[in-house]
């Protein structure tokens, strides 16, 4: 039996979604059918963007469906630059996004003449509001994560959303670590703001909280202007054409849905695991600096800087010990680049290659804590003396 | 219990993809992360991409995942548009193509300075190959259906593929009604072509094979010229990136593996069942034409004119009786349009609105046939009178 702790990179399928897709997929039809079959799915699709827009707070409307969080992030980047006011090219983006961002905002500026303005973190990892405030006035669009995927620091979602509204830029926020596990409040954060500015479009990734993957949504206001990035039938308010997956959206609402109801007590139940494992790591390898902020945090990540060790020696040797963890992103995975999150608090190159990020998620127990603490202190020992060997420690 | 007779909008799931999405989806990991968990799902991945190479004939390497065949469209076309040879600027586009093929191209023309070069369809459906190889030379992309999704008449493949790479010009093919019902021959349609020319890509979607809605993919030579449509991590050779969905794709391998193994035996059965259905319609209803071509079509698909009658009036009249067929393109449904692929045959706009178009599949029976031949002819009737009625029979 091995443990996993690499929630963040995807987490198992909730049974209340596996349930809800194999009764969706055992109806026959296409929501777009007027016949009685298609009105059938049709109605199931509905219910389930009733239901996900209950548990972001956003009206059923307002959400439209897509194949994760990539396409969500794509399209609101993308569809938001082609629709930008006219005279605007400036693109506000934090250091530190997903790389789902960053290689979109590039691209932007590559091949459509974006001009990025970056915003540096503070050195827990956090976006600085006054800073991004301070970039906002009349910049084509601004974008930040709600949770780092890395270091797992929590922005202050509602303070950017209320600087975009106040600023009249629009925004799009990445709630794909966020979603299911703190609250998100889409209506609620766009308090001030008047038509296409402030949080406009919100991205949510399914698999991330017990979903299928291949499952995702974006949420996009009704003020927003947002050009698709498909083209095709008319589905979706012609945002997102393609045949519906009505199985994977009702899929997607159970296991939102469920999230929801839980998510009190198990961030509860995660942080307090999560601090058994940071105080036992303490302990054991008085070296290692938990990195992030301590306390604004998401519940389950737990990212650690150990000092002179490699992080891919210390996640193989964790590996044959049956226990997985990442290093950072799993999207980036293979690509041995030191984590450009880590450089963004501030920390050296080497920092950037000596971290692992543990994060705990709904099927986490003490044992899979115990497990870790048993491995740790040996694999630390060996990576740091592997480093040594190789003359560098990374 | 209703009949249902519109499985080109989309067709039951597959026990056998049901069954593989299953226990894909009860394996935890992201195909994207070292650890051990990663890449026991990521040979799930490879051995998925390995069972569909072989079903269309390409390299696994040349299987690129995606959310569909709107997505895979998109891609193809878009893709190669960005990165075509520098001074070219026509784009081949029979009439008649989907909806998703014509918009893309429609946005490629106005945002992008695509030149759409059309090819009129022959009156059978069918995209001619003189008229289509004489469009190419010089094209930065051509594109074309395999089989008609609404009238259902299948293009010469291998023809339209030789003389694109006769031309030197990039060619997208359009498999979503055809793949896993006719033969599918990626690399012998590539036969003569040479570099970024003649056939290098070719779409699929999974839901209208019996895979789940929300799969699909699109092959891609290794020889060709693309762009992708995201941007985010490094997946799938950086054309399509995002989490890859695994149990999808197995899902995808198993729908399409067990199609090619019934595929010759199931086309005999489907034909012969639509001949019972075009036999019984033209003795009932000797002024309804069975339009496409008589011979090269799709076989499970029937598409009839019924003069004086409106389609919306017929689908509503059958629907009703329990019967549920369609009057187009489901991606297009809930538009009261007239068919843009019957207009193509060089029929009247009249002609365009009075058809239905019936579409059988693998859970088509005798009893089905007879439902449809037993409430036709009254559902024509009432039709008629009620077109008569409002003055103009559509």
């Amino acid at each position: 039996m091995r443990v996993y702790l690499d929630h963040a990179a995807t987490t198992p399928l909730r049974s209340e979604a596996r349930e809800a897709w194999l009764a969706a997929a055992d109806e026959v039809g296409n929501a777009s059918s007027v016949h009685g079959a298609g009105q059938r799915v049709r109605r199931l699709l509905e219910e389930a963007r009733e239901q996900l827009a209950a548990t972001v707070r956003c009206d059923p409307i307002e959400v439209v469906f897509t194949s994760g969080g990539t396409e969500s992030i794509n399209l609101a980047l993308v569809g938001l630059w082609q629709a930008r006011p006219a005279g605007t090219d400036r693109l506000v983006l934090p250091d530190g996004e997903h790389h789902a961002t960053m290689e979109t905002a590039e691209w932007l500026a590559a091949d459509r003449g974006a001009v990025i303005a970056p915003v540096p973190l503070d050195t827990l990892g956090a976006v600085p509001v006054p800073a991004f405030a301070e970039a906002l006035p009349g910049a084509a669009l601004a974008t930040a994560l709600i949770g780092n995927n890395e270091v797992g620091t929590l922005n202050d979602a509602a303070a950017l959303a209320a600087a975009a509204a106040e600023a009249g830029t629009a925004l799009h926020l990445d709630a794909v670590g966020a979603a299911g596990v703190v609250p998100v409040d889409f209506r609620g954060w766009r308090a001030g703001a008047s038509g296409a500015g402030g949080l406009v479009a919100l991205s949510v990734s399914g698999h991330k909280i017990g979903a299928p993957v291949g499952t995702g949504l974006l949420v996009v206001s009704r003020h927003a202007r947002l050009a698709p990035l498909f083209h095709g039938g008319g589905q979706q308010r012609g945002l997102r054409p393609g045949t519906q997956d009505v199985p994977g959206a009702v899929a997607l609402a159970a296991a939102m849905t469920a999230a929801e109801t839980d998510r009190e007590v198990e961030a509860a139940r995660l942080v307090a695991l999560r601090e058994r494992l940071a105080d036992g790591i303490r302990l054991a390898l008085p070296a290692a600096q938990v990195l992030g902020d301590p306390v604004r945090r998401l519940p389950g990540n737990m990212h650690v800087l150990f000092p002179d060790a490699a992080g891919e020696t210390l996640l193989f040797l964790l590996d044959v010990a049956g226990i997985d963890v990442s290093t950072g992103s799993a999207c980036q995975a293979g690509v041995t680049e030191p984590s450009h999150v880590v450089r963004a608090l501030g920390r050296s190159e080497r920092d950037a290659r000596s971290v692992l990020r543990i994060t705990l998620g709904r099927t986490s127990t003490d044992a899979d804590v115990d497990a870790v603490l048993a491995a740790l202190p040996g694999a630390y020992e060996r990576a740091v003396a592997s480093g040594a060997r190789s003359g560098g420690g990374s």
